[in-house]
C-alpha cells in the first residue's frame, strides 16, 4: 500500500461514518443479536485465535518482552472463552440509545425532548491485551457507535484473528463489517493519524500504560476520555472505627496493587487514636511504608530514609503515609496531590464524611468503602470502556451511556418565532 | 507589569481555582443572593458604565470601526437595564448543582449516586458586545463555577466598568471577587495563554465571530464548547402543508438573518406540488435565491447565474435552494453539507418526519417549526452561554446544566472488594 497514514485514516473514517449511520438507526434487538453473534463467532474461532496468539507469543519471546508483558499477551482457551462471555454479556445490557433524558412542552406548544444518540465514531488505541479488541468493539457497537481499533504491534496476529471473528459474527447478525475496523498497519504514525482525525473520529479512548495515555492526551486533536494517574487516597478520620479502617486500607492498597483504583496514599488524622496500629496493619499485609522522616509517629514503619513523594502512583505494594490535621488537612492534601480519580474517607462522623464527599474534587468519592470498587462492573454498569478523570462529558467508570450524547428533538405544528 | 501572559494566567488560574472551591460548596440561596446583588450593583453603576462606554465608542469611532461593530459596542440606559435584568433573571433559575442524576444500591450494600457538580473554572473569550461580561459571569457563578473573562480590546473600558460593578455586587452578596476575573491586558497573547491553560481552565467558551471561534478551536488545549457554523436546513416534504411551509421557511430565513439559528438552505422535495409558490413566498419576503442553474423549476427566481455553494452560511437575506428526492435526498444532502447545528422538516407525514428527526445528525432537529427557535431562552433554559455543535458533553443551547459535570458518590459500611 502506498497510502499515507492520513489517507488510510480518511478512508477508514469515511467507512466508519457510513457504518455509524446504520448503527445509529439500528433497533436495540438488532444490535444485541449482532453482538451475540459476534460472541458466538469468537467461540467458534477459538483455534484460529489461539494459533495467531501462539505466533505473537513466539515473536514476542524472541524479541525479549518481559514476563509481565508476555502474560498480558498470552491467550488460552479459558481466556478466549472469557472474552466471548464478556461480549455476550454486553449483548444483554440495557441500550442507552433512544432514551429520553427530559422533555417539556413550551408555552407555544412546541414539544421538546433530549434524546440519547450514539456519539458516532470512536477510536480505541490499546496495548498488549488482545482481549480489548472484542471488549471495546462490543461496547461501541452496543452503544450504536462505529469503532476504529488500533492495537499494539506485539499482538498483531491475535488482534487480527479476534477482529475477523468479531466482524464475521456482526455480519451474520446483520450489521456492517465496517462497524468495527482494525488498523492493519502497526506503523506508529497510524496512531498520530488517529489523534489528528478531527471530523473522522469523534472520541478517542486510550487503553494502556501511562506512556500511551500521556502521548494521546498531549497530541490528540480529537476529544479524549482517559485517566493518566490514579493517585488515590484513603483518609482515616479521628472518628473512624479502627477495625473498619484497617480492613478498608489494607483492601484499598493490597487486594490488587497494580490497578488504577488502588490506594497510593494513606492520610491519617493526627487525632486518630491508633495511628501505629493502623500503619502496622498495612505493613503486616506486606506493604512498604514511605513517610516524612519528621513524622515521629510513623517513623517506626518507614521503609525509605529520604522522605516521601506524595505525587507518586506506585502501582505496587508501597504506600505513602502522612498525618493530617483533620478533614481540612485531608481535603487540602488531596487538592494538592490527588489526580481526581478515586478517594475515600473512613469515618463514623457523618458530618465530616459528607464534607469529604462534597469537597474532594474527584470522579469517585467513597465513604467507608475501599477505593478498589472503582470499576464499571462493581458500579453495576455491566462493563466499562475505561475510567475518566477529565471534567467534561463523563467521569469515573465509562460504559454504554458514556459512549452516547444527545440531540434536541422538537415536534411542532407550524410554530414560527415571529 | 513584567508578567508574561503565561505567568499572568497561572496566577489568575490559581485564584480562580480557589474561588471555584468556595463556589462549589456554596448553597443555592447564597449563589442566587450574590447574583441578585450583582444585578443591583450593575443598575447602580449605570452612569459609570455609560461613561466608560462613551470612551470606548469615541476610541472606536476614531479607529474607524464599522457601523455594525459600533452598534454592538454601544450601551445606553436601556441596554444597561436589560443587562441587569438578564443577570437578575439568572438569579431565579433552578440550580443544577447537587441534583442526583441517578442512584443505586449495589448487592454489597454500597449506595451509589451520580451528583451534579460545577465544572470548575470556565474561560470565556468574547468580542464587541460588552453585555457578555455580565451575562456570562452570571451563568458561570450560577452554576457554581469561577470564570476568567477576556473581552475584545474595543470594549476594554466598558468591560472593566461592568466587571467592577459585578464583582462588587458579588462581594456584597458574600462571594469572593475572584469568582469573576477579567483579563486586564488586551494583548492578543493573553488569548493564547488561556487556550493553553490546561489544568487551570477546565472549559473555554468563545463568543463571537467565526474568526474567533476558528482560532479557539484550532489552538485550544483546553476543551471547547462552541459552534463554528450554522448551515441550517429546512426540508419541505411532498406531504407538507403549503401555508405552513411558507410561514416556517420565511420565518426561518427572514425573522433575523444574522443569527446562528437562521436557515441558510431550503431543500424542497421534487414531488412537492407548489415549488414555485414556496420559492416565490421566500423571494417576496426579500430573500435572494441561489440555485443550481440546471434546476429549471427554480431558475425563475435564481439571483446568481453561476450556481450555488451549499456550504455557505450567508447570515444575510440570501438562501441556497435545492430540489431533492424525498426524505432520503434531504438526509443525504444535510449529511454532506450541514454543520450539525439546527435542521427542520415541514411535513404532514409523521413517518417521514420521524425519520428526519432520527437520522439527521444535528444538535437540534425540528418538525414543523422554525429553525429560529434554536435558543436557550426559547427552549426554556432561561438563558444560554452558547450553542454547541460538538458531540461531547453538551449539544445545542448550553445553559446552567451544561456548565456542570458529575461525580460518583458512594456511601458504605466498611465494604471491601476482597
Amino acid at each position: 500500500m502506498n497510502d499515507t497514514p492520513a489517507t488510510m485514516m480518511a478512508a477508514m473514517g469515511a467507512r466508519a461514518r457510513d457504518a455509524s449511520r446504520t448503527l445509529a438507526r439500528c433497533p436495540t434487538a438488532a444490535k444485541q443479536r449482532a453482538i451475540a453473534c459476534a460472541a458466538e463467532s469468537l467461540r467458534g474461532a477459538g483455534p484460529a485465535i489461539l494459533a495467531a496468539n501462539a505466533q505473537d507469543m513466539a515473536d514476542a519471546a524472541a524479541a525479549g518482552l518481559s514476563p509481565a508483558m508476555l502474560d498480558r499477551l498470552r491467550l488460552d482457551p479459558a481466556r478466549v472463552a472469557a472474552m466471548a462471555d464478556g461480549v455476550a454479556a454486553v449483548s444483554t445490557l440495557p441500550d442507552p440509545v433512544g432514551a429520553v433524558i427530559d422533555e417539556t412542552r413550551r408555552p407555544n406548544g412546541l414539544a421538546l425532548a433530549r434524546v440519547r444518540v450514539p456519539i458516532g465514531v470512536i477510536g480505541i488505541i490499546f496495548e498488549s491485551r488482545p482481549g480489548v479488541t472484542a471488549d471495546a468493539a462490543a461496547l461501541c457497537v452496543g452503544s450504536g457507535n462505529a469503532v476504529i481499533l488500533r492495537g499494539g504491534s506485539e499482538a498483531r496476529a491475535s488482534n487480527a484473528a479476534i477482529h475477523t471473528a468479531f466482524v464475521e459474527g456482526l455480519e451474520t447478525g446483520g450489521l456492517p463489517r465496517d462497524a468495527v475496523q482494525l488498523v492493519a498497519t502497526t506503523d506508529r504514525a497510524a496512531v498520530g493519524a488517529m489523534l489528528a482525525a478531527e471530523g473522522l473520529i469523534d472520541l478517542i479512548v486510550p487503553r494502556g500504560g501511562k506512556g500511551l495515555v500521556a502521548r494521546v492526551q498531549a497530541e490528540a486533536r480529537v476529544p479524549v476520555l482517559a485517566h493518566l494517574d490514579g493517585i488515590n487516597h484513603v483518609y482515616v478520620d479521628a472518628s473512624a472505627d479502627f477495625d473498619m479502617a484497617c480492613a478498608v486500607v489494607v483492601d484499598a492498597k493490597m487486594r490488587r496493587t497494580g490497578i488504577c483504583g488502588a490506594m497510593e496514599t494513606l492520610l491519617i488524622d493526627s487525632n486518630f487514636g491508633r495511628v501505629g496500629g493502623l500503619v502496622s496493619a498495612l505493613a503486616d499485609a506486606g506493604c512498604q511504608i514511605r513517610c516524612d522522616p519528621a513524622d515521629q509517629r510513623l517513623m517506626p514503619w518507614n521503609d525509605l530514609s529520604d522522605g516521601v513523594d506524595f505525587g507518586v502512583e506506585y502501582l505496587d505494594a508501597i504506600a505513602s503515609v502522612g498525618l493530617v490535621e483533620g478533614i481540612d488537612g485531608a481535603i487540602a492534601h488531596i487538592a494538592a496531590h490527588g489526580s481526581h480519580h478515586t478517594d475515600a474517607i473512613v469515618a463514623e462522623d457523618a458530618a465530616v464524611a459528607e464534607r469529604f464527599l462534597a469537597e474532594v474534587d474527584s470522579a469517585i468519592v467513597l465513604w467507608n468503602a475501599s477505593t478498589q470498587f472503582a470499576d464499571g462492573g462493581e458500579f453495576g454498569l455491566g462493563a466499562e470502556i475505561g475510567i475518566a478523570t477529565g471534567r467534561l462529558h463523563a467521569r469515573g467508570p465509562v460504559a454504554l451511556e458514556g459512549l452516547t450524547t444527545y440531540k434536541w428533538v422538537g415536534r411542532g405544528a407550524g410554530q414560527v418565532r415571529g
